[in-house]
């Protein structure tokens, strides 16, 4: 069912068998498979994720590479309330360990704002990432170029970069470093710094033997018209061509809801999780770019599947077996 | 580019990056990220692997939950062709380790057969299992059924059982087993062995205390129209009321392929993989249904992006790296 303001009281004595902190991708996937389970969920969407921004998904078997992330989302949401889960759009703030249940709360609402607690036995942390962009005075220059020519994510779109002129926006000395990955893609890299690090000789020297140009002015304009690209101007005046970018600036993550809970084993932002994308806390499950390893789409939908399937198992095992009460008697044993 | 018997000859020289070995989900994820990494790849599809049966794929975001595993197969290899994956409908005999490459002998064409051998760095087996089924004398019988109401996987179809009376058709007393899992979706089970094993006193005993009658005679008929089952009928007459099923015999694995191979860990029929899908031998990647875990396509498909970029990074890694030629003295560095 979709929740909203008008609904939200019909929950607030539910203990949900989980709760889903993030409706991307990897959460819809987990949600779909804890109400085919039979599970009760709720999923608790901030909106405004990584996937939402993805202009297409080139690399995920079954859907036309020019499928937008808006409208994978929107199926996914509709497919996932059809088999039973709850959808809430609201921020969560703070999640409080009680023991047997986990308290979720939730700023519900721009204006106005409610702030409902929910329960749930099990807590899934899918509320992922959103890239770093460079910060320019007027952003629509950014986003009409974001996620279309200039992108975020090599897997993904590498390939569409292919021997073009190509700017690699990078805000720190290890960001600059996947200048050297990226030349597997195309060889002519210009690399901007937007003012933001300092860069080492070592690096500096790194880049002049590849014949990567360096440059540490602030961006001043994205050019190009329709989405494409056609190069960088610089606030000293300087014009960097390019028909594609990557931003390589990092993440920043929506997991400060986690912060407070003991016991959470963390690398950096990242949540440590074993094979079944549980934590180090026995009831909460963490996955897609929240957890370790690679961010892409097809991974963190297969989280999704293994949380969903952990967490089934457990309630399952914990529950008394389901008898065909009627045949016990009739049920002849010929022991 | 497809390939059959009439251009094979174009690529009986090439070395190709990787050689996927079945065309199912999994093996179309790795060569949809394969070929978007820029490498060389051909999928091998024997053909009637699991995905084809699927009459719906309910739980995979971002697709109708009634779409066929037929139509996904197809759109799926459509697009790994269109981004520049190779791909050959044969059946893989035999892989042979040759230290460099890997060479891999295809049976093509049912009639007049020819054998062609293909090269590659890297394989990849993801040639999945197909589910065993009874056999009747009228096989059509079991194909009416099986895949809509009488279904194969219990993690993706025991929703669709809810509460139903349910036959369990198990070949074996572990698979009996099945039962004790199967009533968290329908506690009305009623279990045949179709006469293929025998059940020990214990098992009769904890079936009965679950009131589940057991029926060892072999199976005549399945009952019911378009595609929906009304019960199932045993050689000695008996009649099973049920309007749907779970088949639990097991599967057939197509990994024989790669039994010759030394150094390749097996568990049972599963290859021992890492969180990359690397089985222990360097060169040999494996996925799906055929490494150890839970059997879905979502799964699948994961495991297909994981085995191609790590494939990638090896190569990539291996590779001298792009340099700006026309930079190279350009290029000014101020160290």
């Amino acid at each position: 069912m979709k929740l909203s303001s008008k609904n939200i009281e019909t929950r607030l004595d539910t203990v949900y068998d989980a709760i889903v902190v993030g409706g991307g991708m990897g959460g819809l996937s987990a949600a779909i498979y804890l109400a085919r389970y039979g599970l009760t969920c709720l999923v608790v969407e901030k909106g405004k994720g990584r996937s939402l921004w993805m202009q297409d998904l080139r690399n995920y078997v079954g859907l036309d590479p020019d499928t937008p992330g808006r409208d994978i989302l929107n199926h996914g949401t509709k497919q996932a309330i059809e088999w039973g889960a709850d959808h809430l759009r609201g921020y969560v703030e703070e999640v409080t360990d009680e023991g047997d249940t986990l308290a979720v709360r939730v700023k519900v609402g721009k204006k106005d704002s409610t702030y409902p607690v929910f329960r749930s036995k099990y807590l899934i942390a899918a509320s992922g990432v959103i890239d770093k962009l460079p910060q320019l005075e007027n952003m629509q220059n950014v986003y009409d170029y974001a996620g279309y020519t200039l992108h975020v994510c090599m897997i993904c779109d590498g390939f569409d970069m292919w021997d073009q002129k190509a700017v690699l926006i990078a805000n720190t000395e290890g960001q600059i470093g996947a200048a050297f990955v990226l030349n597997w893609f195309t060889p002519y890299i210009s690399v901007l710094t937007h003012g933001l690090c300092e860069v080492s000789d070592e690096t500096k020297q790194k880049l002049a033997d590849h014949g990567y140009p360096l440059y540490e002015a602030p961006i001043a304009k994205i050019h190009g018209e329709n989405h494409k690209m056609s190069g960088i101007e610089l606030t000293d005046g300087t014009m960097v061509e390019a028909t594609t970018g990557l931003i390589s600036m990092g993440s920043i993550y929506h997991n400060q809801y986690l912060k407070g809970i003991e016991g959470l084993e963390w690398n950096g932002e990242n949540l440590v999780t074993n094979d079944m994308m549980k934590t180090s806390h026995d009831r909460i499950f963490a996955l897609g770019d929240l957890k370790q390893g690679i961010n892409q789409v097809s991974i963190a939908v297969a989280d999704g599947t293994l949380a969903a399937t952990q967490i089934w198992r457990n309630i399952r095992r914990a529950s008394e077996p389901r008898k065909w009460e009627e045949n016990l008697e009739k049920v002849n044993v010929a022991v």
